[in-house]
């Protein structure tokens, strides 16, 4: 098909698989901007971490570990290996020689350039497109912001912790009584020009509270997003009440919202048109439409990358039918 | 022999083997306090590296490399060569990416934790002892401050240049004109204990004007030293008017000092009161104690950990005769 301009408002794994499907279902990927959540970005071991926008990058390489879903095939371990003779040396208190956020060598690489590159005043935007430059990936990607912004969230059993704490160390496996984006952030130029601009919109199956709820967050997301909803198509994370992959799920449900398609519409009902669902949520179509959005159901699990390119065509196909 | 205490005054390769024949040469090995260059400590993609510091420990870990005298053995270079891929796409003028600042992988972990120890605010001190102890080295290393300090150097060629910009990416092949240490730095308080009270100070044979320089460039060392010059013995690191690793024989003769034992004689006499030398310089003897310096010669090029350990005791005798 002739490409329109596509905007993909995108978390992670989900957003990245979408991606791949999307590169291959279309004739020109270079009209393809994913615009990547930064709102789990840390600092570990003074180096410049942004997990979300490194998968979707080695995703779209064809370099990300299939069995992980994060961080590099054919990754080695020495360098997080030789840190363990520091934490008995640590004092207490101290998180230095933390393992739990594992850096294989060959990522490594990756982080000390865009490290270096921060140091030398490079923004989050320019360092991205150089590190997707490196992998030669086809489309751009871009941080929502240029800005620092992190998510915490509140826990009954440790108070407020950072995101990585709660997803990477406690496994997601805790209770969360609110989400926080700490920081103030403005979108990024790119972020701002692709949600203007684009043909298409389309918000990736992620986490709606701490995926694509970062980029929400930003003044003016859902403002520009609003006006012009019967551009934007939003896929469900939520397949048969769960998660394929992540808390999105039981978060859902512990922030007061229903962990269904139907509670994934009222959260995307102002500023989206149409909620791409998987076949087995067809049952549930009605509601959806009920909750302020067209409904199309489709296979939705990208298992292959046939499945995730068929996944694409169809939600590219809702938006284009929208607009028509 | 019983141990007097002992302090060190180090650079890099030259005084960690001294200290590795000085563990030897004791019955008690935490009478030992090395006091170290800390000028060449630099950032690199954003990591606190400690070049001194490190070839001490690892030295007395028995874990340096021998053939390279930096960096750990049985040494992986996958994050080093992992970054090659970004050498293709970083603007032109930015310094990411740099490999001739080679970093292994196993070594990596020990700039991670001391990154990560500084951004929790620990010194250079602290951090230092701990990782002393991961490595179960048995002597007390302190680095000279807990401030920033830079050696930089002026070439012709090139002009004012960082240190390690100077020794490893141009391979201290080019003329030097000055020597500067940029920046405000006082004695660590356990520096200044070691130097104020030891039984005995051994100038390492180290280069004199970048490695012992830096240290005799802070406030009080010179002044600390000469008053006790009879405590303090140095072993020259210019054997037969050459320096056996490093510059410092080209770099004395082109900031207008002699390359020989009798240049080394000058610089040292206002603060030691000794200078052993190799017994290849035995005929320079009267020359030295004509700059002011008790002259001793013995074997000193420490090729085998026998030869160390004894030109360890021959220094040491020397600086209890003296002060009998």
């Amino acid at each position: 098909m002739s490409t329109p301009s596509i905007a993909v408002v995108s978390g992670g794994v989900g957003a990245a698989r979408f991606l791949a499907g999307l590169v291959s279902a279309v004739d020109d990927p270079s009209a393809i901007t994913a615009i990547v959540n930064t709102a789990d970005d840390c600092e570990i071991h003074g180096l410049a971490i942004s997990p979300d926008i490194d998968t979707v990058t080695y995703t779209l390489a064809g370099a990300i570990d299939p069995d992980r879903g994060w961080g590099l095939m054919d990754e080695r371990w020495i360098a997080m290996e030789s840190l363990a003779r520091y934490e008995a040396v640590r004092p207490t208190g101290s998180s230095a020689a933390n393992r739990w956020f594992n850096l294989g060598d060959r990522d490594l690489a990756t982080h000390l350039y865009r490290t270096a590159r921060r140091a030398e005043g490079a923004t989050l935007t320019a360092i991205t497109d150089e590190v997707r430059r490196a992998w030669d990936v086809p489309i751009s990607i871009v941080p929502m912001t240029d800005d620092r912004i992190a998510t915490t969230v509140d826990t009954v059993e440790h108070g407020e912790i950072s995101f990585q704490d709660y997803f990477v160390r406690l496994h997601h496996d805790v209770a969360v009584t609110a989400v926080h984006f700490r920081g103030e952030a403005r979108l990024s130029p790119a972020a701002r020009q692709a949600l203007e601009h684009a043909d298409v919109v389309v918000i990736a199956p992620s986490n709606p509270l701490v995926s694509i709820g970062p980029i929400r967050s930003l003044p003016d997301v859902d403002h520009i997003l609003a006006a012009r909803r019967d551009h934007v198509v939003a896929v469900s994370p939520i397949v048969g009440g769960a998660a394929l992959k992540g808390p999105a799920d039981h978060m859902m449900v512990e922030l007061g919202h229903e962990a269904s398609v139907v509670g994934v519409a009222r959260l995307y009902q102002p500023i989206a048109s149409v909620l791409v669902v998987d076949e087995v949520d067809a049952h549930l179509a009605d509601a959806v439409e009920g909750a302020g959005m067209r409904c199309v159901a489709t296979p939705s699990i990208m298992s292959t990358p046939a499945r995730a390119r068929a996944l694409a065509a169809v939600t590219l196909a809702a938006a284009n039918d929208r607009m028509r």
